[in-house]
């Protein structure tokens, strides 16, 4: 689909980010809650946005989330974004909801737009209050010239994450030109059904808020919710999207001729942020990408791709370059889809490893080499319909335990 | 449970097994699929006993499944058991099926009884066929004197096990002395709703076939079905149980007055393999359990167990001894499970760490000297209702990775 839609002229711009769509700006500071790296950012509208969110699954919602639903659900709009990480800022009772209020009512403040207008996300350590001495300083500070840098912004919202993750694509509908740009955070705690991630997605399109929050809904499906590290789902995940209209664009509905465009567009800086918290999942050597195409649905094809991305068998198998088809044909058979042992073919790489209920002959040696790669991309057909999903995810190693075995979530 | 009907005289005996019983023998040998371990056992009753099994819920389920599965429902007994490591007999098709079939009727022939009253089970490699050679001439010898001993057999069932897994019990009922013995194998591949994971359980009990299936599948819920060490379900899981009658009681139904007290010791039985499976969890350091109490139904109260004791963040936190209540209040949260965060009380071993939505003060070194103990206990209250489960594990080591980056399942 990517490559059809090329035609129409979709961009992808891999060093752009979140201030590549106009009226956007970003930055970040240092303000204490971690002891070195940068910890408190922000993202503004110079106009006020239509906002659409997806939040986790997690029963135990954090406070900034209740907050930032709470402020969306008013007028299906935010113009700014505060974000600190090194405190999740979850199971802090009520304290923590005040607390969350406080930052919305303080970065308000500095901006002086209306309160209900500041989305607050928050990401890190559960069950401790936050050091609100410290944000409340570095809330005052931050919106100072020398902490405006998109870059600030990226970095301020990681936490065991090894790296920055950003995308940005442009797209041309109705003569103008729309900028959409995302950047993400994420590392453990990644499942299906959104994880320790947070994702902030800018666009300069004309669009209303229930056809951005759907297409929201529908892409997240297809991307956030389609990686796992661990199989945790955390407390604190949402994707935030903040459309400002500047591109001036006629407004983008179902029934508009460049809607798919949209979506494609969408759909590509999502996926790119998702396979990006994929590959740097904690302790991670590998990207794992796996396609199950001849479903009877689309269901039933993500049950079996999330079913193979999250076995942790399969995992430490990748990381040993073991071609263990074993294992994956094992996972698929749990995945509780009816599927027909039969008609199931398992392919790593290009190298087919299983097929019609019996393993195929293949040179060990030369799949081995091909787990070797960064990229692994595993082909499950089930042979049974014309359904297809897509899932990623990493290897597990020994430094995915050494992490978790001391690191504080 | 099993305090109150210690008054009926339970007695536990560790040191038993399969053998117990009586009318059971039992034995193993070298056959050669292994490169030096025991690798081909079996259970022989002096008699047909009534027969039950239960069986992994994967779709794909090894041939010699498929083989034990329609032998038992032939007349619902079986005479004997016979069992390979080193080849799980798993996704190697036509000629899988034949090899199953073949071992049983080979088995049948040197003990001179009806093919169907002869069980098979594999485990051990996936997609590699049998060395049939080796298994046939290792079944003409099996019987020989030198190589009946209890303990070749539960050596000749072991894989990546560190140690054997045994337990009897003795009851009186109907002024008879009853045994139930049982012995297991597992240690990856083990997730509720059986795992590879095998478990014999012999009895010299009196008791219908429908009797004893309705008894263990209610058991198996509460034990076997309530352990992870992975997450993966196998292809291969089994538990079988024959019952010879030689006890002499008036036959176990429903409606006997020592119904229950048969259940417990069967219970005892299948809990005590259980654990000790989930304990030698691959490259484990510790037995992990949670007891979740106050909910609404039993099927919530395992889930919610389930799904803390299958958390990699929660089996790290805990081989690092971290008293990392956040993970574990973080994974009753995506259960699925409409639990009340306000409500939850979460404690690790006597220390209260999580109470009415907020972390308790509790001394963290206490905790952590706690957690560096073999046998870790995790109570859950939901505090919603009288339901309760109990869930095992173990905790995620660097070992787990090294064992399953380079052994081949």
């Amino acid at each position: 689909m990517t490559q059809a839609l090329t035609s129409k002229k979709i961009v992808i711009l891999e060093e752009e980010s979140v201030t590549f769509p106009q009226g956007f700006k970003a930055g970040g500071l240092h303000c204490g809650i971690k002891r070195k790296r940068l910890d408190l950012g922000y993202i503004v509208s110079e106009k006020p946005a239509v906002a659409a969110g997806v939040y986790t699954t997690n029963i135990f919602q954090a406070a900034p989330l209740l907050v930032t639903q709470e402020s969306i659900a008013k007028e299906n709009k935010i113009q700014a974004i505060i974000v600190n990480s090194g405190n999740a800022n979850a199971c802090t009772g009520e304290q923590g909801l005040k607390d969350a209020y406080e930052m919305q009512k303080g970065f308000a403040a500095e901006l002086g737009v209306q309160e209900h207008l500041v989305a607050v996300t928050s990401t890190g350590v559960i069950g401790e209050l936050l050091p609100m001495d410290k944000v409340n300083s570095g809330i005052k500070q931050i919106l100072d010239k020398e902490n405006e840098n998109e870059l600030f912004f990226k970095q301020a919202i990681l936490t065991t994450d090894t790296c920055i993750k950003q995308i940005a694509v442009q797209l041309q509908i109705d003569g103008k030109t729309i900028s959409i740009g995302g950047a993400a955070k994420g590392s453990g705690m990644i499942h299906p059904n959104m994880a320790t991630m947070l994702g902030f997605v800018t666009t300069d399109a004309n669009i209303a808020h229930e056809d951005l929050l759907f297409a929201l809904k529908d892409v997240t499906n297809q991307t956030f919710n389609m990686i796992t590290v661990d199989g945790d789902t955390s407390t604190n995940d949402m994707v935030l999207v903040m459309a400002n209209g500047l591109a001036e664009n006629n407004p983008l509905t179902k029934d508009h001729p460049d809607w798919e465009v949209f979506k494609e567009g969408l759909k590509i800086v999502c996926e790119s942020l998702a396979k990006k918290i994929a590959r740097d999942g904690e302790g991670a050597t590998k990207l794992v990408e796996v396609q199950v195409n001849g479903a009877f649905n689309t269901a039933e094809a993500s049950a079996v791709g999330k079913s193979i991305i999250s076995s942790n068998l399969v995992k430490t198998a990748i990381y040993g370059t073991d071609p263990n088809w074993g294992r994956i044909v094992t996972a698929a058979g749990y995945s509780g889809v009816p599927l027909e042992p039969n008609k199931l073919k398992v392919s790593i790489g290009t190298y087919t490893v299983f097929e019609n209920g019996l393993p195929s002959s293949f040179v060990e040696e030369d799949v081995k080499q091909y787990l070797e790669q960064e990229n692994v991309k595993i082909y499950i057909d089930l042979n049974q319909g014309d359904s297809s999903a897509t899932a990623w995810g990493c290897d597990l190693t020994y430094d995915y335990v050494k992490i978790n075995a001391s690191y504080r979530t």
